[in-house]
């Protein structure tokens, strides 16, 4: 199998984000190795060890994305028998060129505790985490958003998500079988209902899911997954609730949905 | 302010990643928009209208990131008065020569429920709310990691950071007085001793962080905070449990070092 390489000075995040990317577009396997923090001549001279010791056993060699603050790492990486590929170069060329600006460049620039709204992001995670299924309702002021949805329809890692990304405040509470038969949603949910998102799920996916939570009980049941599905589809109906059914979208696909449609800002950048 | 748009059929966390990373060279200030599932011709047009409309009222073409699977949707774009960069072609144009393969280019390639390692993920995130904070001891067989600290150190976070992104099942389990006092980890965890990794932070960020928690507590003043750190640090030394100091570091850094220093296996791709 073709191996993969994603090099940087910091976390190598970026690296491996774009060069997943850029791979996911070929029907090859790769096997994939993310290298972070090489930040030494020392550590550089060992990867570039490791990278041609791929080349030659495998006779096929390694692609490398890269990316280095210093240059000299930069030469060190090139100088091997990978493929490389410094993949930020080339944008920052076109950016430099368009804003009349040099680029200064810093370890560690992005990921980092210093981008500025990462404080955000930490404090919505403790909100998300004190605010995950109904655990607390007197907080609902403070919430950016507010997801409601059966038990088990995608609620909690999509609030995680939210929070630990974009520094958005998600609280998640679950629309219980007695708020069902009452037919509304809860009292202290009406009155943040501009905030309520609803998140459905198909009844056969929920009750597979529910299944591996609490074998053959009535809960797991194919037909009470039904009748709850039904039953909160039409109160999100009614309330004029958006909503959207979580049962073939990821949580990155989920949560950017719901930023979008939601209109929410994101602390991110 | 320039703006900067990150866009894509899909989630565009790649085109904000790979957008961020470059920007983040320079020393300027962006307007950040982020446009997800932008998958018809429609809304591309709309999107060149707006493109055009702050090209036109700023009297400065955005910086515009985007990658597109339908060609046409990338016309449109680029048709625009930004400063557009396909940012994905050129790298793929690298790998296709080398490869000798061609792309097969698929909406929706990353970021979806369809990678491999998806459903890994959803059940890490399971794994760690459900043993967050030491609130379950007894499922510690199953986990990948667990990480230890004195209270507010950023465990939390970085369990989540662990199993949301990477599918890592890490537990985490605070240190408490009653711990220190004893001078050991509880059995519980020296039965699970390789696969403790501690987490420490300096006595003045800590106190400040418990300050925010319960100002003028005990448990906030910096001479508890001194002495459970040192105590803990200790502890860690004796056992040789490998440790790291959060205090300047965000969840991505210590995600990244945790998985370097503790050899985990990574459940992303």
């Amino acid at each position: 199998m073709r191996t993969a390489f994603y090099i940087s000075d910091g976390t190598a995040i970026t690296a491996e984000v774009f060069g997943h990317a850029t791979l996911s577009m070929f029907p090859v396997e790769f096997e994939h190795k993310t290298l972070p923090f090489i930040e030494s001549v020392d550590k550089a001279l060992a990867i570039k060890a490791t990278i041609d010791k791929v080349a030659d056993s495998s006779g096929e060699p390694p692609l490398v994305f890269f990316t280095f603050v210093n240059p000299e790492l930069s030469d060190i990486i090139l100088s091997s028998k990978g493929v490389c590929y410094d993949f930020l170069s080339y944008a920052s060329e076109i950016v430099k060129r368009e804003l009349k600006v040099k680029p200064v460049p810093k370890v560690h620039r992005t990921h980092s505790i210093h981008e500025k709204t990462y404080d955000f992001r930490i404090s919505a995670v403790n909100y998300a985490l004190a605010n995950d299924d109904g655990a607390n309702i007197k907080d609902y002021d403070e919430a950016d958003i507010i997801l409601v949805g059966v038990s088990r329809s995608g609620k909690t890692p999509a609030s995680l998500y939210l929070a630990l990304q974009y520094g958005i405040k998600a609280a998640n509470y679950p629309i219980t079988e007695d708020d069902l038969e009452k037919g509304n949603f809860p009292k202290f949910l009406l009155e943040h209902k501009h905030k309520l998102f609803g998140l459905t799920i198909d009844p056969d996916r929920l009750a597979s899911i529910r299944q591996e939570r609490m074998a053959n009980s009535k809960y797991a049941s194919i037909r009470q997954c039904r009748i709850e599905v039904r039953e909160v589809e039409m109160l999100f109906k009614r309330h004029r609730t958006p909503f959207l059914n979580s049962t073939k979208f990821s949580v990155e696909e989920i949560s950017a949905k719901i930023i979008a449609e939601a209109g929410l800002s994101r602390n991110k950048y």
